[in-house]
C-alpha cells in the first residue's frame, strides 16, 4: 500500500507505516503490488494528469472528485476503456449515498428519465435554517461553524457544486455524456424570506434542486431554487442531508436520502467502489464509461412545470387583470393567485399550471413593462408529484 | 430461453415463441445454453426443490421468493456455495428498492448496526387511509380493490409478510442468519382510531415498522405497529410505498424510499440480478451466503426504546400517583403525560423515556393490577433519531 502526498514529513494525526507515504506519482503506477487506486487529492489539476497515467499504466482507478469527472469524463473514461481498465466514481456524487451504483447496477433495465435531487448540503442547511427563521448570512455562518461549508462558499452557493454532480447523474442516467458546461444552474443567492413565507402560504417549501430530464429523447439539466411540495419526497430533506429521486419506467420512483458529505461517508463509498471493481475485474460489466448514445439538449425555454411567480405591484383596480391578459395571451392558465397587501402597494403570489418556460417568460416579459409592477418579478419551478388540481388550487 | 409452466396450453397475455414454455423443469436445468434462472414461482414447495436442483447442476439463480429466502436460506445459499455459483434476491425484499445491493455491495465497509423498515405496502396503506378517517375494514377493501392486497390478507396484516423481509435484511446487514421463526411479529389489527388520535396529539404517525438492531453483538429482529416521530425520514413514507432506513458508523443513516410491489417493479430487480450475476461470474465476489458469523439473539426484554402507553383509568384524584409510582419502581421514567376524559374515566396517554422493555413489561405487569385501571393497556415503540428530550418532552 502507497499514499501520494505532497510532504512526508509533515505531522498526521494517523502514522501510516514507513515506506507507505511517497511523494513520487511514478513509484505508486508503475507498482505492480498495487491492484487499485483511490484519487481523493481534488481538483483538476494535478488530479487528472494523475488519473489519466494510472489508467494508461493499466491501474483501476477510484475517484471522489467531482469536478474532475464532470469537466473531463469523456478523456478519462476513453483512457479507461482503452486500457481495459475500470474507472469508479460512487463517491463524486453524495458521498455514501450509492445513486451511482443503483443508476448503474439496479435500475439496468428501469428506464430512468428523470432525476431530482437535492445534491448539496450546504445550501439546504441554509435553506432549512432560513425558514426557521435565520437569515441568509446567519445560515451561512453556522454552516461554517459546523464544518460543512468551505470559508469560501462560492461553488456551494452559486449552485456550482450542484451543477457538477447533477452533469454526473444525468450522464449515468440517460445514458449521454453531460458536462458542467451544459447545465443551466442558479444559486440560493436569491431565495429571500419572501419567499419562505410565500411557500410556507402554499404548502411548500422552497429546496435547491437539481433536476435532469429527458423529454423525447431530449435532455435538460438545470439546478435552480424550487418549490417543493410538502408531500414530496424532497420536501422531506432536512439540513445538511442529500437526497436523489430516480424516476423511471420500471419503478415508478425511487429515493434514496443521507449525508451527501463528510469524510468517512466519502471514505465508505471510496472502499466499496474499490471493493466493487475487484469483484466485477474479470468482466468490467457495466462499468466504465456509462455513455452509450449521443441525446441533443432540449431547447430550454421547452422544459414544461408548473412555475410559482411573485410580483410586486401598484394596490389599485385593474392590475390584476392586466397581469392575467399578459399570462393568457401566451396559454398560460393561473391555478391560484394570492394577493396581499405590502408597503407601497400589493403583492401578487400566482401559481402557474404546467406550461413551457418559454412561454412564462414571455409573458412575463410583457408584464415588467406594465407601469403598475415595481420589481423585476421572481419566478420559481414547481416540484409536485400529485398535480396542481389535486392540491385543491383548480 | 425457457420458463417452466403449470400448463403450456393456458391462454396469455403475452405470447411466446414456440419452444420457450416447457413443464419439465429438467429441460432448464440440463440446458447447456441457459446461464442463469430467474425463480418467480413463489411458495416454498415445489419451489424450493427446483432452485436446489438448479444450483445443483451448475446454474446461477434469481429469486424474487421471500418465504423461501427467509425460511430456508442456509439450505439454498449452502447448495450454492458447493456449487460454486451464485444465488441472487434483491426482488425478494421491497421489490425495485434495492436494499440487498446497496447493503452487501455500497455499505460493505459502513457497519451496519440497525435496518428500520416499512417492508410492507398494504398495512402502510391502511394505516395512511385510518389516518384520513377510514375504518381499518375499509382501508383493507380499499387495498383488496387497487389490487396490492392479497384476497386472503393474514400475511399482510398480521405482519408474517414484512417479517420474512426484515429476517432477510437482517441476515445480509448483520452477517448472520436470521429466519423466519426469529423475528417477533405483531400486525395492525390491534390499531384503534384512538391511537392515530394520540399520536397525532404526539406530532407522530402509527406505522408499522420492521427493526433489525445490534446490541453489545447480539441481534434483534421485529415487526409492530410503533410511533414514529414526524420528521423521521420514516414518517413521509405514504400509501403503499416502502422505505427502508440503514443506520451504520460510517454512513450515519441512508433511506431508500420507493413503491415495494409490483410485476413490473419486481421484474425489474430479478434483470438487474441477472445482469449483475453475468458481471461478477469469474469472481463471484461478495455474494451468495451473507453470513460470515453467528450472532446470538438479544434476549428480547433487554431491547432499549422510548415507549408509548395508553392507559383507561377511573377519573378520580391518585390515579395518577399510582401509575407513576409503579413505573418508577421500575427505573422507567415518564417524559410527557396527557390525561383526557372519556366515556366512564380518564385517558392517559404516558410517554416514556427509552427503557428495557422488560422494565417496561414489569411496571405494566403491576399497573393491570391497580383497580382504578380499567381495560389491557396498549404499549407501543417510539421511533425518533432526535432523542425524547429534544422533542420539547423534558
Amino acid at each position: 500500500m502507497r499514499a501520494l502526498v505532497r510532504d512526508v514529513e509533515k505531522e498526521r494525526e494517523f502514522r501510516p507505516e514507513p515506506g507507505v507515504l511517497t511523494t513520487d506519482a511514478a513509484a505508486i503506477r508503475d507498482d505492480p503490488a498495487i491492484a487499485v487506486v483511490a484519487e481523493v487529492m481534488g481538483g483538476i489539476d494535478p488530479a487528472g494528469r494523475h488519473v489519466l497515467e494510472l489508467l494508461g499504466a493499466g491501474k483501476p482507478v477510484v475517484t471522489a472528485n467531482k469536478q474532475l469527472v464532470a469537466q473531463r469524463g469523456a478523456e478519462l473514461f476513453a483512457a479507461a476503456a482503452a486500457a481495459g481498465v475500470q474507472l469508479r466514481f460512487e463517491a463524486s456524487v453524495c458521498a455514501a449515498i450509492p445513486v451511482i451504483k443503483v443508476l448503474r447496477e439496479a435500475l439496468v433495465v428501469s428506464n430512468v428519465h428523470r432525476v431530482l435531487g437535492i445534491v448539496n448540503g450546504t445550501t439546504n442547511f441554509i435553506l432549512t435554517e432560513m425558514e426557521r427563521g435565520a437569515t441568509f448570512e446567519e445560515a451561512l455562518a453556522d454552516a461554517q461553524r459546523r464544518g460543512f461549508a468551505e470559508t469560501d462558499p462560492t461553488d456551494d452557493v452559486s449552485g456550482a457544486d450542484a451543477a457538477a454532480k447533477m452533469a454526473i447523474l444525468a450522464t449515468v442516467a440517460f445514458g449521454s455524456r453531460v458536462t458542467l458546461a451544459d447545465v443551466d444552474y442558479r444559486g440560493v443567492e436569491g431565495v429571500t424570506p419572501l419567499h419562505l413565507a410565500a411557500a410556507r402560504e402554499l404548502e411548500m417549501v422552497v429546496r435547491l434542486v437539481g433536476a435532469a430530464t429527458l423529454v423525447d429523447g431530449k435532455l435538460d439539466v438545470r439546478v435552480h431554487p424550487a418549490l417543493v411540495d410538502r408531500h414530496h419526497p424532497l420536501a422531506a430533506v432536512e439540513g445538511a442531508f442529500n437526497a436523489v429521486m430516480l424516476q423511471g419506467d420500471a419503478i415508478r420512483e425511487i429515493t434514496l436520502e443521507g449525508p451527501g458529505a463528510g469524510g468517512i461517508e466519502t471514505a465508505s463509498a471510496v472502499v466499496a467502489d474499490m471493493v466493487s471493481i475487484i469483484g466485477t475485474t474479470a468482466t468490467g460489466f457495466l462499468q466504465n464509461d456509462a455513455c452509450w448514445r449521443t441525446l441533443d439538449r432540449l431547447p430550454p425555454g421547452e422544459l414544461r412545470s408548473p412555475f410559482y411567480i411573485h410580483l410586486e405591484v401598484d394596490d389599485r383596480p385593474g392590475v390584476l387583470a392586466h397581469v392575467a391578459r399578459r399570462l393568457a395571451a401566451h396559454d398560460v392558465s393561473v391555478a391560484r393567485l394570492i394577493q396581499v397587501s405590502v408597503a407601497g402597494g400589493a403583492a401578487l403570489h400566482v401559481v402557474l399550471h404546467e406550461a413551457p418556460q418559454r412561454a412564462v417568460d414571455s409573458a412575463l416579459a410583457e408584464i415588467v413593462q406594465l407601469p403598475e409592477v415595481h420589481a423585476p418579478p421572481s419566478v420559481m419551478s414547481i416540484i409536485s408529484d400529485r398535480g396542481i388540481v389535486e392540491l385543491g388550487w383548480a
